[in-house]
């Protein structure tokens, strides 16, 4: 017999499998839940089917949208000779919050990884390819993850690129505002350095 | 224009009403529900809604439970002159872990608190009074909260007991096992002298 009826063992169950979301996070969780008000668990329950099931990928940018093209694609306010490489639509998420970037994006989906088998073919590269070929597009910033993935992918597609004679940039390494230099690791420090500008 | 789509956005915006998620959390557990099966996203959906609408409070003791009496109330192999009294469902969930006490449980859904304007009639007081009345109760075992709202309402509990006669218990304030003697609060440590024991 558990300590718990089915049901609340079941939503801890299931709570558990969340990222993040230990044991003990789970049964608060649970019966946090249970004491809300039956209006508030349909209205939560029903943002988590909504998200679900009308959000889909931007048919252009690879975005998280609840039209056929995404917002910012559809939008006549963004530079459309621009477009930014980014690994995840929350990567989009992050970039849109510095309200610095006014061109498009490009969602892969993922980054190349052959130690978990994913090449090329499995991110949305030739997407790009056919993008670039049918806009006029002046730019692309590659803003993949500053890991070996995200590095293996920026490198991949700017090879790729360069015989189309597009600009190729990568986003910038180095020590990041508000850190304390002590605690740089030596290979962001490196790069930092590398990256020197003149003021 | 919010940096996500409508229903992205509202998704995060419920699971940050819960307990313990900050923004960033929400926003890595929406993508992460974005990211799973729709499967796994109904199933998700249903426990919550499961938990909610097939729990209710056991009739005897204010348990959670699926059926009008719980689990525990039900049962033949508890010793029914036993009565734990403790402020949630979840202190009774806490009790089960031990696996030592075989008693009955009398969950009192709160704590007297003047500041917040919870008297003693908000509480299952009443409900325990009653029980007390139709059943043999042998010893009543008052295990609130060790704070300022736990230890009043074991006292209100043991002088309303007093005169019917039943032993009533409070259980053992002292240092937590695998604590460390020297982060013990003065409170805490005076209540663990004040209940030595000879060994």
């Amino acid at each position: 017999m558990s300590v718990y009826a089915a049901p609340i063992a079941r939503l801890i169950e299931e709570l558990e499998k969340l990222p993040g979301i230990g044991h003990k996070t789970a049964q608060r969780l649970a019966f946090h839940i249970l004491n809300m008000p039956v209006e508030k668990v349909e209205r939560l329950v029903k943002s988590i089917s909504d998200a679900k099931s009308k959000t889909k990928y931007c048919s252009i940018c690879g975005n998280l949208t609840d039209s056929d093209v995404c917002s910012l694609c559809s939008s006549n306010n963004r530079d459309d000779s621009l477009i930014c490489v980014v690994q995840d639509a929350r990567d989009v998420a992050a970039m849109e919050r510095i309200k610095e970037y006014k061109g498009l994006y490009h969602v892969l989906h993922g980054a190349i990884s052959p130690m978990e088998g994913i090449g090329p073919d499995d991110i949305r590269i030739k997407e790009l390819l056919i993008r670039l070929q049918n806009k006029d597009v002046k730019e692309v910033i590659i803003a993949t993850n500053p890991n070996i993935e995200g590095e293996a992918t920026a490198m991949y597609i700017s090879k790729l690129l360069k015989p189309l004679g597009i600009k190729t940039t990568r986003i910038a390494h180095g020590v990041p505002v508000g850190g304390d230099l002590e605690y740089a690791d030596e290979v962001t420090l490196a790069k930092a350095l590398e990256g020197r500008r003149e003021i």
